[in-house]
């Protein structure tokens, strides 16, 4: 990107093919820059005006010109051309073309290196907000599924085998927690993209007495770049904001992973609205989780997006390189790919059927009150090692007569030890089992009301903190 | 992707939000397949009517509604609607729409499973041509400018430091060999595509008597897949495609960064052509190498591409998610990218000025005949650590006169050591000092003879290989 | 790495601290290529004696040199000092100190940087082979697996819903399948690395009268680098191999992912042998499928692996750069997770046991054979439509009631149309259902025959070609 | 990992091979962890005896056992045997073997699940605290190096080019403040793993009444997991902390690119100290800069670390699965290259030679006064185009005969123009160019001077920040 840029081609003999020309422009995707452009243009000339390097007249024709081309842009008359390289170029060409000369001076104490590090900080600023936004939907609607089904117990898993009884509650506020730490990197982007380059010039500064501060408040910045060689050579806020895209898809593949396996038949433990599976007009029980498919599988574009952003910023030189140009299309991918799985998987969750009798027939089949039971024996005096073994006679005398923990009865267990009494029934009924788990953030009902009001003081918190941005 | 989801609109009682239809839908991406759709229908059409699935009478009806579709997309009358989801969708809405019912004949003994797995295996035969094709045309120019400047001296470097005097044909057809293991790889891309899945149905085959080899036949595919589950669940193929991408734009960025460094004035090598590189009204020595920053830049894209199928694909069961449709855009980029990275490289190295002054100028205060130098003197008989102090004590000398090993005389040179003949002189001629490396494979001026005699070979060989595709 | 580094330190004033040192060392890793190293010196020493450039005297010292130190590494005692950087110079001072000079007169014509692609070229050949024998061997498990369990019948899924029946040999030939391609990957990594660089020097070839075909012979390569700056910056066979590793991983990442959903208790298709599972006392059920889980993590790496050398070539210059020392650490880690993951499911899926029964009862519940119900009904003359639709009724009304569709009568059947015959009940069975698919790759018990045949059939052939290497 | 897994041996009748053994086992890398999980449990103990779960007497046993465990690791007297398979199971097996019994009440009311939670919490911790003390001292070098070159003028380039003259100061502060988002980035990483996670069981909690703020304290948390699915099963923490370090190695990729171009002879900007270079006994002037390469290198390690961890983590279920033991050693791995590469460069900056004049004549020869000349005659009047046209004479003039615009005298200039005045030869003056550049954060003198004084204002707080941790 070169500022003296525009005028080359009365310098250079030939015209650049077609196919180069295509290959090199930017336009095809950071057209989608237009309104940050237009607004940091704003910005720029009322600061010129403001610092007499351009006249309150240029200013006001300018400021026309521009709410001219915006109003274009919104009506879709607005003509992208090729041949103008890049978003940039597109404005100011259009610009000249309706107010003349004047045009051409808001281009002043400016160059295009600084003008699209402007334009992706004021992107990525919104981009990260609208995620947040977007966060917050999502543990809203996880907090009112765990709300609904508080005392709903699902057997909880370790390396896909059924280890323990958890309350379902509990299970998907693990993706609430997931979520906040979520909603914090976004917030980190946020202020990463909070820095305003403009003034930066192509990397030196300008010699123009400008007033960088009068832009940045114009524009909602609450900080200046104080190294033009950095203003126009750093993206790591575009990085951190594709990570943070990262780390999020993959939690909700996590989420969208155990929704496909609970919905399919052999789990049964949900099942998806119709509106967010596609079935099958033979077999009513089969309804295809598409989305949740379809969201596991971006995780990997976004991977890719942060691979690609990753290795472009390799080991390149101060301060601008063409490379650059190769910011943006993954930070859209990365922003448009999150955004939209969170935008579907609220609505999927909040219409999301429960089947809390699958749930609770998957517990007692899978035998997971066994390690309480155990435990009831090292209450009574056993040692653990001795308490394991009689525990697992039990559970394998059940396993061969096709009976669960709970069909039996005192005598039958007094059959394996003396030591059993009647409470031994009690500690094996699941809702005990669970509730027995009463350390700070454990699974008893009593430990999750707890957490459910933490959760919603902190979203509460969270939903504030953006609401005047 | 279900074979039967056409129909389970009916079924559900919820329209799915705009929203999700858009995020779910394909359209977007997958009608650049639409010719390899249209094919093959058009061969699966004939095999049912040969095989008497279909009669000969709605096969040429369905041939017929075909061809129109294909002329309205080539005439762009086509309407591309998001709410047919899918390219294959929106092809058999219209066939319906033109023929009537024999259009949905047109989907017996076929899913859309191993419908899009065709399709993709088609379009991913003809990138691998076509790309091959590019790569033989960049070989080309890289033999043509080894040929013209078959004797230009250049320092070859290690570690960024000048080493040893090369030429620079020899320099420039290390990327001919390069591109030579790019064209194997792409050619096991081509081969490793030409499997037709086609029959393969959802999953399991199908209960139709078809013929697996018509189809194959019809569209030039010389193996099927022996596995139906196989045939819609691999996407090898689309990998190993975008692997090759990567490692060819791996290669062309070490080019262009060589091209980049050159073309700065602290080298001054090279000089680009006008059209390939943007300048400056006021500094006429300052040519932006655009598109070469812009190549090395957009490794990073195919890299993407690469750890987004690799992620998509990984611990995915058999047989078909609805993850892999996310097989497609990463295909088409690594296609796009790496093949307009080649078209632009061809014309700029065609033009490139090579300034071999320079070079030379280069090679001669980087006293790089001084290690045969020191070879002259073990020759001599002294020992090799001698030999070193000796050419060190030397090139000291020169550094601090500001001269060149080229601007000493014999007696000079005695004056180090007695050892020095007339001979000597000869030996660090730049043009001896390449020449004396005549190993197979060296830099000496017959070595690279040989050498371009055998790349021009084997591009005969690859431009042949390719040639009936 | 530079082939004058040796003496160095006599020049240089300050000694570098000893974290410098060992921050670029490559010994701690590298001396795993000793074997190579050595192998190659003696090809090397042989030819130089050959080609008269060292004396048959010094050669016959060297060789006996390298044979006592391959000794001491074998037996444990050599000492591998940091201080020596790299394995090349561990060995060359170990030479020197065991046989004197002659040991320094074996490092004529030969630099560092041809010596150390010689050795990775060595060892990555080696891998290739080891891995293609490890994948024949999975291949044979495979292929008993299906053969032993040949007409077991299985719920075929798609998006992990039940979606038609098929064989569990089907099933799991399609990772035979996956592995006879990863076989060809790494054969063409064989070819790859079958290239012999010895001969380049350090760039530019050397001024001595070597025989390179001499060296290639010696060693076992059948081609030679036709240029020498390519033999010294290649790194291609690496990442060749690193790449075949990670789309292996990916394949077994596969296997294990419904290996692990299997051996849950919610399918419960498959039980693990005790020795690859961990278990738990007093759940005698509960079997961790840790190896399972373990390489399905450890596909990250070796997409790690990739990822690391693939930045690492990212845009570095001709010919050698000291970034490329970061190749061998990624190179042994895929080799050793690729390697040892397929030798652990070789035995591991050779130990599992198939719990046919419980993969019946999961088709039937899943109602797989109403598609095969419509179909019948269109055979008779009904629409699609309305076989669909009444075919939906059926099922429905099974689910309802608890049963499976095989449970229902023909008076059943006829309740919902009449044209229901005696037949109808046969077409459902799960054997007719799979065996009616017979298309070439189908799953019916004849078409999988044939294929266990061909894979015979190719296993064969591929055991052969790697039995002489 | 199983909490239950100690006593399973005894269960399956067959012994796992050795090699499934050593291919399960993380000893090998996590005995790393050897102090994290000592003082964890010294911590877990006290605890247990503060609530009564064990005696006084137990615990007291149990901490001088550990104390003892600690000080054979510490002589290198513990021996570390792979039978153990994590160091949990390698040290718990050492306090029984040393203390009897009441080793193994330590494990109550915790699981290996939290326990390796704990420890790799608590190493993250450290690993963040030790990165922010290596950039701290790294921004120290540059700052010192900035203050000390302060008014030395170098061309800033944008692609590669010569393009405004910018003080090196100025330039090399760039790398300041990437350092600084750096120490922001590893500070939330501090902040992310300060919490802690013992007391979540293997899922669910304990029935235990445990004080988890009690162990949180001990260790220096300042939080608690508030959900022990998530404590167990969140490793945020450890990729945020690759990501941190991914980007950290690409900012100082980028000085390294610089670095290594710079003191190649065709720049000559800089010469490196001995001790951070490798030379050449027969070219004194041959420095290679293998540091600096071999970062830039291994920036490829840690992308493929953070490749790696992605992978790993998507689409895992909850709540423990084996996969999640491959997250160490990218951490250890992420942690040692760029604690190592900081550590490296600090020094090497240092003493790196900066050619103040090289520069200044790279500065003449590349015209880049040229704007600032053109600049003038618009100030003059003249319109922009005008008097780029007339500037690109001038310096198309000086290239054609070899000099520098230093060089010109006002007649010369004034052929051109006779708008020149006596002032324009103070325009272009080297120093007036760069001091031209006054807006906040540009190039000039006085404002590098206030930079500076941000520089350590902010450094000096950065510094505190982390004294007392």
């Amino acid at each position: 990107m070169a500022e003296e840029k525009t005028p080359w081609s009365g310098r250079f003999s030939e015209v650049p093919s077609k196919f180069a020309q295509e290959f090199g422009a930017s336009l095809p995707f950071d057209k989608r820059l237009n309104l940050q452009d237009i607004a940091g243009s704003i910005a720029h000339a009322k600061m010129l005006a403001n610092c007499n390097i351009i006249s309150d007249q240029d200013c006001a024709v300018i400021l026309d010109g521009l709410a001219k081309i915006k109003d274009e842009i919104e009506r879709g008359l607005f003509v992208f051309d090729i041949e103008d390289e890049d978003i940039h170029m597109a404005i100011e060409k259009r610009l000249i073309a309706l107010i003349g000369e004047a045009g051409g001076r808001l281009h002043s104490a400016r160059s295009r290196n600084d003008q699209v590090a402007l334009d992706v900080h004021l992107f990525t600023k919104e981009c990260a907000l609208a995620i947040m936004q977007k966060i917050n939907e999502l543990r809203e609607v996880i907090l009112k599924v765990a709300q609904s089904n508080v005392d709903v117990i699902l057997p909880g898993y370790t390396h896909m085998q059924k280890a323990q009884p958890v309350l379902f509650s509990h299970h998907i506020l693990t993706y609430f927690h997931m979520l906040s730490r979520d909603f914090n990197r976004f917030k980190q982007c946020y202020i990463a993209s909070d820095v305003c380059p403009l003034g930066a010039g192509a990397l030196a500064g300008t010699p123009h007495a400008i007033d960088r501060d009068f832009v940045a408040d114009e524009l909602g910045f609450t900080k200046l770049y104080n190294n033009s060689m950095d203003a126009v050579s750093d993206r790591d806020f575009v990085i951190d904001f594709i990570y943070a895209a990262s780390i999020c898809m993959m939690h909700i593949s996590r989420l969208c992973e155990e929704l496909i396996y609970w919905a399919s038949s052999d789990f049964g433990y949900i099942t998806f609205a119709d509106e967010y599976s596609t079935g099958s007009s033979i077999m009513p029980n089969k309804k295809n989780p598409d989305f949740c498919e379809l969201i596991r599988g971006k995780v990997g574009r976004v991977y890719g997006d942060l691979t690609a952003i990753l290795t472009t910023m390799k080991a390149i030189p101060l301060a601008y390189n063409k490379d650059m140009q190769e910011d943006k299309e993954p930070l859209f991918d990365a922003f448009d790919t999150c955004f939209g799985s969170l935008n579907i998987l609220a609505p999927m969750l909040d219409t999301l059927q429960i089947n809390a009798d699958v749930m609770r027939i998957s517990c007692e089949t899978g035998y997971i009150e066994a390690t309480d039971l155990a435990d009831y024996l090292v209450r009574k005096g056993l040692a653990f090692r001795d308490a394991h073994a009689i525990v697992g006679h039990i559970v394998g005398d059940c396993v061969e007569k096709g009976i669960s923990l709970q069909d039996l009865s005192l005598e039958d267990l007094q059959k394996f030890s003396e030591l059993f009494e009647v409470d031994a029934l009690e500690v094996i009924k699941l809702e005990n089992v669970v509730n027995s788990r009463k350390s700070y953030g454990a699974t008893s009902y009593d430990c999750v009301k707890v957490q459910i009001d933490e959760c919603k003081n902190q979203l509460d918190k969270d939903i504030a903190q953006i609401k005047d941005k």
